[in-house]
């Protein structure tokens, strides 16, 4: 006596393609990138300040914090606040050979003050950098704790200079101040925590910059308009490594103990790849579901291992803290041509790419909300036909769902969640999700304790 | 100083192929299919009892039962009894279009009598079932649960019905009675059990209903013979799914506690595959031994999961069940093409299928028996050669016979049983179980307590 | 904010090859080699003895041991010294056509006196061993334990001996004596020791008897020269078997709880393959670092699996004993073609293939000296930049290595050991104790308790 009775494969695919909602919230992605673009943020000042006010217009809830330099941040200490004003090269006939004003990758981040009416172009050299293997583009560099003062042109600006002399002026503040920063959580029934993290102090670039804040924001939108979340939801955006250190400085505990699966979010708004640099040890909820999500998705994700890391996580991961956290990018971050240059302007960024980058975090959460775990209440499979869980006769069209049905029964017994169940089938979870809650309201499954 | 000192390698070998004793018993067991094919069985009546009677006739020890209908059986009710007498459809001139006296599988199982003297085919097309895709043969369909009435016919049949008007009749009682099932148990030194389960409720198909009992049936006689059983063996034959259930029902404890081992026989008398149904976690001695035989085995053996399960392993292996079993077929149920049609007739069955099928549960019984643990009581390699254990000087026939001997040694370190240790050497356990026998006499080794 | 910016992959290679030392060290083998060669060792002896005796004057700290025949030894007792004096097949002109002046192989070691005036043919040939696969070898056979003589000629030898009668004479003595061995304990910073065995029991054959002893003689004069060393180093020098049980018989729970590490050595002085033969489960560190080093080394390494084994690892991996060794050959013993054969001679071991063997285990050694395990003392990435660990700006030849030291920083959390993490990154352990040790220094790592 078979409850089923033929056995032909079929593919339920699950379409994990973005979504209407994730097209749409692109335009808007498109549009918050091209409003924040011109800003010129660093570590701390002013950019990072005008970026968070933009992004509390969209996220109202948005909590912002200051840390007053000085302040110690485990091993380090919050420095002092840079404030830019102007910063360029004359020729000997006032003719601006290099202005901040026309890019603000010109001069090194955190560059001291100078002031240097005359100065011969051997002086200068010392202070120029250029990229040899990208003629036309200008790179970006940062020297936080070390004083010193640079600028950054293309190679062909470079080689256009002349001897000199050269005016060269930077007119910086470099004085106490605060590292700015911001979150915000939205509840959900329970305390464990999904958290994710991006970062808000680059200057103008489009994809390492701006795609990771705008996908977090659409995705912060999206999830509060959902009728129902078992998990609470922290956002943050904070400067890269200073900013997610201070955080864990004020918050580790916490975190510690809430967070069941994180992603940071950066360069994820071109339309090349899709990047997810794993965990440590690789064994995370979030990595098990990035994997599942990665399986039922229409494009390849490239996994790279945590030795790659070159952002939040190498603070997130860090012995002592070691939160379940993934990064999650179209291309990964250090391997695209345009990275860390003037390149990596508003054309990298489509609307494709923060789409494809948007949805693929949003079926991680998605996914990790269906991934329940349950337990059979009957000894043997109960009887589905009399519940109206169960075609009285085989019909084609019925019988995957009859095997899903079937299946989930037999593997809810404490030692799998649905994400398990589904990867044991090869079907996405959310295939499983209302099959288990109709067979909870039929009073065949009940939660389980485990975890 | 080396005990032995040549290295060449050379295969044991170890031939499993059906023995004289399976070859012998397939010849009986054709006999016995011969005997029962007739027989319209269902989930329950007259059918279920003639089988039982016959197989009591091969088996004096099997202990027979009765459950009344309407006894519940965890989350299902034992139905009422089925009886048919006759089910045909006449047209106006009284000739028999479609007679169940002519092929069982004509009458859908547990249909509810019918008698209509005029039917028109519009009407009656909705309780007819046919096979497009084989139009030759008559599908096998039941409604045990929902009240119905239908006729299976071959789509030939069906095209050359004619329109009516069709006297349609089923004489059939649904009445309260019996759910019936036999089973036997044959003592063995140990509590421990392996536990053997074989459906008996189908109607006149050879390969997917009576290859099962009649493997089973022969293996408990070869089983009588031996002189030695470590194990206890528990035979059941019964109806499928709700007879697995009302066992469980009965011996649930007693089954989890005892039950070391299992195999669930089905469809394992044609010639074509071997394949094994995995247990839920591919975890279990029986899996164990199973992939140990087929490694050792001439025929290549397709082991499948246990989410492609449609017999009573879906019982055995459910939450709260879970007893350590595997399924043996020959051609997969569902997979092989006269699956649950009129074409699974006495063509299917051959002698050289039930034979292998034979032989392959028997391998497993065999290794079972052979599978100790043992623990050396040496430190250091004990001197072979003083108790005439080794040869005294180097012989290539008995090389390999030294080299068993050494490993059998040297990984009887209470963490592996022989199949463990066979398996790291690639031979069969039965090479070794001789080989153990004698350095346990020769106090070399000694039953290990770990299990 | 990035500590480092760029991401390009180098390769650090980690050369492996044989150093200067090895190549000088191999000269000195070579000489050591052609000194033992002609001596007739045995289990027991003068051999054994005279073999010692030269030992000692290249390592005066060496200390020698005799056990007394009829001494148990586990479960076998030291047997009666043999000493030979000559042994020789005259034909009845008095012409020696087989004499064991000519080359100690030719008699079967052990073989009990005999003095025949006039033996025929047939009565001889029973006590003759042959090869006619290698028709101009002569094989090595012993009889230790059970009394016979025999004498071992090569094919050609045999087949030109003619009729007789002859004169066969083995003037040998077999009487109560000593088994020698010797062993020698070099201290390092902690009690954990690594274990060097080698034997020194086989008459003239080269690579199967002398390379072992010379590569673990040249492998003791290094460690003796280091300035410093965490492990204690032991080196046994004894028969086969029955000495490696003698001294397990002495030392058995010292060795079991300081051993960390250990290498069998033989068969290691010729220029062929390299071999391991793994632990029994694989799962030791000296299994690890075989590995680790074999992964950074030129030549491709053989591992084959504990059921291949044929030395003393028999003993030191038996139940009871499990000792974390590994044996390291060049050619595996019994798989290369003059083992246990006259034509194992002084051409089989070259200069390359002795420093090749000495090379390896080197860097075994090497790579456990290093393989310390830290923990991480900061919460998260320390700063580095302000210890003069970090450069100030992107510098690509500094890459790879401020990516070693966040790997390091990053991985020691208490769960891995300098080469688990050497393993992760795909680097030589030696490449990342440098760094180790200065971010030690920093206070940025601790010793772990872990072990």
């Amino acid at each position: 006596m078979s409850q089923h009775s033929d056995n032909q494969s079929s593919s339920s695919g699950g379409s994990l393609e973005p979504s209407a909602y994730d097209r749409d919230a692109s335009i808007e992605m498109l549009e918050w990138i091209r409003e924040l673009y011109p800003i010129n943020r660093s570590l701390t000042g002013p950019g990072v300040r005008q970026t968070l006010e933009f992004l509390a217009t969209l996220i109202p809830e948005l909590r912002r914090h200051q840390i007053a330099s000085g302040e110690p941040v485990f091993d380090w200490t919050v420095p002092d606040e840079w404030t830019l004003r102007e910063a360029f090269i004359e020729d000997s006939q006032g003719r601006r050979l290099v202005d901040a004003n026309t890019c603000n990758l010109h001069v090194m981040s955190y560059s001291e003050p100078v002031n240097e009416p005359a100065m011969n172009r051997q002086a200068l050299d010392e202070h120029l950098y250029s990229l040899p293997s990208m003629p036309d583009a200008i790179p970006y560099l940062t020297s936080y704790y070390k004083r010193r003062w640079g600028f950054c042109l293309s190679e062909e600006q470079r080689s256009a200079l002349g001897d000199g002399p050269f005016r060269v002026r930077i007119d910086a503040d470099l004085e106490p101040g605060h590292l700015d920063y911001a979150d915000v959580v939205l509840p959900g029934e329970s305390d464990s925590e999904i958290f994710i993290s991006t970062y808000i102090c680059h200057p103008s670039m489009a994809n390492n910059e701006l795609s990771g804040p705008s996908v977090a924001t659409a995705l912060y939108r999206w999830l509060k308009t959902l009728p129902r979340r078992r998990y609470t939801y922290r956002f943050l955006f904070a400067p890269e490594t200073l900013g997610a250190l201070t955080y864990l400085s004020r918050h580790l505990e916490e975190l510690k103990s809430r967070v069941k699966a994180g992603f940071i979010l950066t360069c994820i708004g071109d339309d090349r790849a899709h990047t997810v640099v794993r965990s440590k040890y690789e064994d995370t909820a979030s990595d098990s579901v990035a994997s599942h999500v990665s399986r039922h998705w229409h494009r390849e994700v490239e996994f790279v291992p945590f030795t790659r890391r070159q952002s939040d996580e190498r603070q997130y991961g860090f012995p002592g803290v070691e939160l379940p956290m993934v990064t999650v990018c179209r291309s990964l971050y250090g391997e695209y041509p345009e990275y860390h240059t003037s390149k990596d302007d508003l054309s990298v960024v489509t609307a494709d790419g923060l789409a494809g980058g948007l949805s693929f975090v949003r079926h991680c959460i998605e996914s990790l909300e269906a991934d329940t775990r349950y337990e059979a209440t009957t000894i043997g499979e109960p009887q589905l036909g009399r519940r109206g869980l169960y075609p009285t006769l085989g019909q084609k069209d019925t019988r995957k769902l009859v095997e899903n049905t079937l299946n989930v029964l037999a593997y809810s017994d404490g030692r799998n969640s649905l994400i398990e169940i589904a990867d044991r089938i090869g079907c996405p979870v959310t295939d499983l999700s209302t099959i288990a809650q109709r067979l909870q309201e039929a009073g065949l499954l009940r939660l389980s304790d485990q975890t």
